[in-house]
């Protein structure tokens, strides 16, 4: 029997608890799972940075600190903390993201909200056009872009992607750099952007870029808030050259109750759902983690603490 | 150089002319296709059974009728008829239908109707449980239920089927008769009708059929009218027993401007949109089976005129 404390905050504690004990029983691991544990007698710490657990000293015979999430930067410089940390990489946040793309890349190829919303009872009977017939263009080719431009390809999409530095899906046009960004913006019936927030993406969706697009493109944008910039956006929404955009993140979170984008008929805000870590795939990770600790096998994710990451 | 005669009306000619065009060039076939041709010079007749030629005597020289729908109840007891008849097998047809399944499953899932309405300009950071977290129900194993099926497991969802007699789907659950239909209910989060309209199915979703579903569950249904009891639905969609359905298909259609469906919070009417034949897909099929005339190659999906099909 080991034990496992939880150090993170109660509300997280009902997400988490039914799933670790899920997945613990599934990898036939016995363990004391529990919020409190007296500190001398703790195996593991499954860790949240913003818990209260902030000097690791009396943990003396603790082997491990499982990270919640993948960020780390509030416990890489812990000088208390002398054990191995591992981060987490949570294959249900890729997961996530596909299923909120495909999702949304859909409900725009069907045109869902003249159905969804439809006072005047209107019945059009024009079928959509297929998959096959539409150009879904993918900016960011990294996991989360590649594994949503390879299940768009699956539903039959026309899928580009575009990346800074040249790229290889199988399947997808894949183009680069500043010519490629115009091609594929030209093309772009609904544009996803899956991109990193650095400088050089900044407001990268600006008012030229949105010139660029086909008349009544979509937008999605489940990346990075500052990826847009939103007076250009909001323009070109009002003049009807973009049909309609949906957006996951924002540059302040959450969305101001003041911001336009709330009051503009062809905006759908989303509260920054699309990435998000889910217990029950998390739970996987830092159970498989444990059985290695306990076998004494390499830890996955492992943090190095002097790079941060 | 062939003459293919279009004879439907010019409203089909209008999304046909170019599709035809494109699949002829693609096929490197060249033809005169035109909606006005004299009769006696006129290869081949795309053919749609409300179109105004009804006696084919005059085709001396035709070699085929291809017909532009899968129906052909309507031109098999025509007497002048003496050539072969061919009837549309659109994998179009499959193709839309799986994107329309796939797409409203997705917004169940996502619950994506709060977000795009939401006047409240509510933020709430749940995320939507993984499809792999999941139960969708399909009633209908056929080409389309199957089809259906198979998406949703590629997009990870818990796929159950039921169909009458035994079927095997690889990766789904495949339920079968009186006490499969049962169980496949008590696990539809999300339930999908794909059955045929027969006296066995006529109301097969009754009240207590409804009853048997899971408190919220979400109901889609883009197989036939009369499957759906729809004062049962109505009763349950009142009491929030079923959460939200949308339907594709009515006992009569255009659903009725007073139909309470219309008017229900929790109803999404689409408008008989999700299984159609494509221009882009039959067109394709129209010039193989051209191709084949041509090169004297036996036609697909040729109708046997004595059996009526």
């Amino acid at each position: 029997m080991i034990n496992l404390l939880f150090a993170a905050r109660t509300k997280r504690w009902e997400i988490y608890e039914a799933p670790l004990r899920s997945a613990l029983e599934a990898a036939g691991i016995e363990a004391n799972l529990a919020q409190d544990i007296a500190p001398d007698q703790v195996d593991y710490i499954i860790y949240a940075p913003d818990s209260d657990l902030q000097d690791f000293t009396p943990y003396t015979r603790a082997k491990a600190v499982l990270n919640l999430w993948a960020g780390v930067e509030q416990i890489t410089g812990n000088e208390t903390l002398k054990i191995p940390l591992a981060r987490m990489v949570d294959p249900g946040l890729t997961k996530g993201m596909v299923e909120w793309v495909t999702g949304h890349v859909m409900r725009y190829h069907l045109g869902m909200d003249a159905h969804i919303v439809n006072p005047d009872r209107a019945w059009q009977t024009v079928a959509p056009p297929l998959a096959q017939e539409r150009d879904v263009v993918i900016l960011g080719l990294g996991a989360l872009g590649t594994a949503c431009a390879e299940m768009l390809l699956t539903l039959g999409f026309r899928v580009t992607g575009w990346s800074r530095s040249p790229k290889n899906v199988e399947g997808v046009t894949c183009l680069h750099g500043a010519d490629g960004l115009a091609q594929a913006l030209s093309q772009a019936q609904i544009l996803v952007t899956l991109l990193p927030d650095t400088a050089a993406t900044t407001n990268i969706i600006d008012a030229a870029a949105l010139a660029a697009m086909p008349q009544g493109a979509f937008i999605i944008n489940p990346g990075r808030g500052p990826l847009i910039d939103d007076d250009a956006l909001l323009t070109a929404l009002d003049t009807g050259h973009i049909a309609h955009a949906t957006l996951d993140v924002f540059r302040i979170e959450p969305l101001p109750q003041d911001h336009p984008y709330w009051a503009h008929p062809h905006v759908t805000v989303t509260p920054h759902i699309a990435a998000e870590t889910r217990a029950i795939t998390a739970s996987e990770v830092i159970v498989e983690n444990i059985r290695r600790g306990e076998a004494g096998l390499p830890y996955l994710n492992l943090v190095d603490r002097a790079l941060g990451y």
